[in-house]
């Protein structure tokens, strides 16, 4: 592994989630925080409209924009489409690697505690996440390799990946997750700056992680019209599953309770470990949770 | 007191709070579950267009609209003072009284149970909460007096009352809280259909109930230009009061923490309960909580 000269850190590529938004402009504020010997830090707003407005985002979800395909055509033109290019000319101007490592914030209605999203199974990620997880227990690993050709900001590097942090509501602070994520970013920096300094710290090489299964929906009605993507939800979110993010899913167990009333189980041959339960911005997107199945690795 | 002959039961009239969505969606399917044999029920969703989108509102907050000015000025062209001016037309055809309740069912990112906020203390109203909340623990009685003049839509009908349910985030269903609400509601109807029959149950006069106090905002920076009406945060809900809604906070408890990790502390002179504590709607407004004081009453 050669050196890791800069680093991105962007918050607020979701407009309404504040934990990024205000621990990127703490940083701006006070770049001493975020500097180390070895390497360059750039602290960084991502929809900077959005962030303004209080929203997700303005016209499209800035975080699929980041395609070849998309950066390349200049007649896309909505403003998510434009602020995409200009933050991939800050992060690759010219189009070459400029930054060796994006950490891109992120919040989550789920109870996600604070967790970190890897596009692939880079081993240097895997050590990072281990080392992560062996100091603090909050910390999870959520291995994606779906995510790849989603127009992820992450995707931009090879070393991008995504720190989730919840259970928050959106447009809302939360000050201990606030602290939470602050001194994770503090943590990941000083492992950067001693594997730059040959000294890479490793007080575990076991890493538990969760590999993405498959996407699960809300039971819905059928969809009408052409006005809708997805039919109306008719249940929710089950009561004993609320909250419980990477806790395991057995066949049989209530996953949803209808507006009814009656209980709808999970119907899977075997047990899986759901994520992202309730995010507020996945009912649009037809999504009640993400299935993932627990690994043990050695890294 | 005389017969109660209709009542109505409002949900969405902020898009974003599915919980009265929903149950109200539920009770248009389902008219039998708020039919009683003495009076008729309504329900009704609020803001259609803001539901359709998941937002608050469209151009302004339809819960300010119900303004005696408002509605009768035929020049106010938003979506919300045209549905705002609809709405009254069905509960009151020929602005004359039609409904003799209207329950307003709102949620909130604050930790608020399920709390009835009253704009008066109507001896009904009183009486109504004394029974509630000898019923159930989790129901509390905010009476915010200030209020009548700022266009709710509760202020339509003297027996006007919002039921405000939390901590949800916005755009999320929580089903143990959707079924807390729904069987608030039913016990709010079984009430008056006994009250009806002249047989009021009372299971308890003494009623615990907070009042009013003043708003208190975020520590801000100076406000810049004419884009902004507030400034920029500088501080969060200290997390010793984060979710501690209806909670004694005495003088010099930690209020909140700054960015930089600083406690604020409450300067005033004597115990207070904050409410709505870190409500994500109430950041625009210039509200951090509601600070009330307890009370003891026999109704």
């Amino acid at each position: 592994m050669s050196q890791i000269e800069r680093v991105a850190i962007v918050g607020g590529n979701h407009g309404n989630e504040l934990t990024g938004v205000h621990v990127v402009k703490k940083f701006q504020q006070y770049p001493n925080l975020i500097n180390r010997a070895s390497f360059e830090t750039l602290a960084l707003l991502g929809n900077l409209k959005a962030i303004e407005e209080g929203k997700r985002y303005i016209e499209k979800d800035l975080n699929r924009c980041f395609t070849n395909q998309g950066l390349q055509n200049s007649q896309l033109l909505s403003y998510e489409d434009m602020r995409a290019k200009a933050i991939q000319q800050i992060l690759q101007p010219q189009n070459q690697p400029f930054v060796d490592v994006i950490v891109d914030l992120h919040s989550t209605t789920a109870n996600m505690g604070l967790s970190l999203i890897f596009c692939d199974m880079h081993p240097f990620l895997l050590r990072l996440g281990a080392y992560l997880s062996s100091i603090n227990p909050l910390v999870k690993v959520f291995i994606n390799q779906e995510s790849k050709e989603n127009g992820f900001l992450r995707s931009l590097c090879e070393l991008g990946f995504v720190i989730e942090v919840g259970a928050v509501a959106q447009n809302v602070l939360n000050a201990k997750l606030f602290q939470e994520t602050e001194q994770l970013i503090y943590a990941v920096l000083d492992y950067f700056e001693r594997c730059n300094q040959g000294n890479i710290p490793q007080t575990s090489n076991h890493l538990t992680l969760y590999k993405y299964i498959q996407t699960i929906d809300y039971p819905r009605s059928d969809a009408y019209g052409g006005l809708r993507l997805h039919g109306e939800i008719q249940a929710m979110i089950h009561p004993q599953l609320q909250f419980r993010d990477y806790e395991p899913l057995h066949p049989g167990d209530p996953m949803f309770l209808t507006f009814e009333g009656k209980d709808i189980f999970y119907e899977g041959a075997s047990t899986v470990y759901p994520i992202f339960i309730n995010e507020a911005a996945y009912y649009e997107k037809g999504i009640a949770m993400y299935l993932s199945q627990k690994q043990e690795e050695i890294v």
